[in-house]
């Protein structure tokens, strides 16, 4: 499908937390942290999931015209009803444009980013702002040490538009498959009609991230790496050609499993998880637009985004940037 | 885009809720409901939003082969995470089928079906299943007598797939705007990071229903009304030609302003909030599933859906069945 990325927008808040500082909250060692989840420090944010959102979209629009579509694909949202995508839209000062959120937990950029080509793709529309903003440090049990040393704050936005004919860049391929099996394995079982607030049942760890971290890294580390073989096989695209490998920051061992079970080369597996944590949904474009901003990416460059999700799902999508 | 529906589910939970048995419940007369609300009976759902769905799920697809893609399109999840896509796949015993929900509230359904129709478009999946579940009445707020006497529970399915070239079944015209100024109109606060349920100052409300009817009808009224008009004028269909309308079932009024502010026969409009209430982003598809079910909509027939969401939004869609 004929799309390029036009714009590109980051928000990290100021606020730096450092795993010294979260050791003794969750009664681990500093060391035991940084081993287990390979986060170094996270950022924790002051300000709404909105706000975060709108202050990377608007760096992607970077004073262009408005888009004529907001679409929302982050982890959790800022609350039940209305959608996120219609609190970006006030934030950034828009009104009338059309609005909505794509979930698939931490897959949700990528999805969105398919679903964002197909559109374009059938003319639908022209200019398709996606932003993805994550809170995660809001949901961290300090009773659970893995998750919650894992879980960091950040926003990003990319901007996608029909590429002109004399532009190359283009989606080459997409995949995604979900194993219900594994929908107990990351949850957060609040927020819905499950465990609802008002039931005198409801405990505050349903409304916290509880994860079986070990658990799904055995299966995501080998529904990955076939997902990851199934687009090569079905591109014919040769490992080697791919420029940029940017995985879901997971963790760090899952970072460098793109390297040591991947085959792919240090330099070219993006990793911001030990500076920024496990952002949820926004890991994916935040890697992504700081790889763009700082001119590591260059027209032409093949890159491969991929990852796994709460549900469990594994998915991977291959752009000509 | 050469689309066709290929299969309508239902699941109308068993428990009934006459207006008499909630009137002592809100403080008002059983005649203030059918007054105000357009509301005589709603059902009341013993099972969560998952097991509604896949029942409404596994009837549309009447035992035809797996779809490729599961789009759940609901106005409130299960939980947080994972995803209520996962928890449908689940339950009508699937795996491995990539799945994620689509969310603007009350229009969940109608966005839904037209991103749905843009991905076969462009050829990424073939066979989609759409599902809507809603339990709205697990967030009522009893002290809010307008929004808890219309909220019901309800859930159905729409299989969509490529259009046969001997089949002249497509989406001839979609539309969505979102008004941001409208966003307070409409609102459960809860449920993300907003009001998070381990804040001090987030009250039972917060994760309640909580509605400005009067203000929505308002500026509803207008937006519908000129969402119309730029539907009837792009595709250059009279309004005659409409052969049936299919609007949320936001309220009695809401429904009846199509007739007496819109201007369709009474007959064309399919009303349903009387015997089953406003059941947020399951009321398009419900009354969509049961004039197909029951024969009343034929192949060939034009059909309008249409309505607003929390946001504030409205869109609306075109198909010819």
């Amino acid at each position: 499908m004929k799309i390029t990325i036009s714009g590109a927008g980051l928000y990290l808040p100021p606020q730096i937390e450092s795993s010294e500082k979260i050791a003794p909250l969750i009664g681990k060692s500093t060391d035991w942290i940084h081993e287990k989840s390979g986060v170094f420090e996270r950022r924790v944010s002051k300000i709404d999931v909105d706000k975060m959102g709108a202050k990377a979209g608007l760096e992607a629009l970077n004073g262009g015209i408005q888009p004529d579509l907001i679409i929302n694909a982050s982890g959790v949202p800022k609350q039940t009803i209305p959608d996120t995508s219609t609190f970006y839209q006030k934030e950034m000062g828009f009104k009338g444009i059309p609005s909505f959120s794509i979930h698939c937990t931490c897959l949700s950029f990528i999805t969105a980013f398919h679903t964002a080509s197909s559109l374009i793709n059938s003319n639908a529309y022209n200019r398709i702002l996606i932003i993805s903003s994550d809170r995660g440090t809001r949901g961290r049990n300090f009773n659970e040490p893995e998750s919650a040393s894992l879980l960091g704050d950040g926003a990003a936005s990319i901007l996608i538009e029909k590429a002109p004919n004399n532009i190359k860049s283009e989606l080459l391929y997409y995949t995604m498959s979900t194993w219900p099996s594994g929908s107990g394995l990351t949850e957060v079982r609040g927020g819905g009609t499950n465990k609802h607030p008002q039931d005198l049942d409801t405990t505050i760890e349903d409304n916290l991230f509880s994860m079986d971290g070990p658990a799904i890294y055995k299966i995501a580390r080998r529904q990955v790496y076939r997902t990851l073989l199934k687009a090569l096989k079905t591109t014919g695209i040769e490992k080697e050609s791919i420029d940029w490998v940017i995985p879901h920051q997971a963790s760090g061992k899952a970072v460098d499993a793109y390297v040591y079970v991947g085959g792919f080369e240090k330099t070219k597996v993006i990793e911001i998880v030990s500076k920024f944590g496990n952002c949820v949904a926004a890991s994916v474009p935040m890697a992504l637009s700081m790889a763009i901003k700082d001119n590591r990416i260059q027209r032409g460059d093949i890159i491969l985004l991929i990852g796994t999700g709460a549900g469990l799902s594994a998915a991977c999508c291959l752009i000509r940037y």
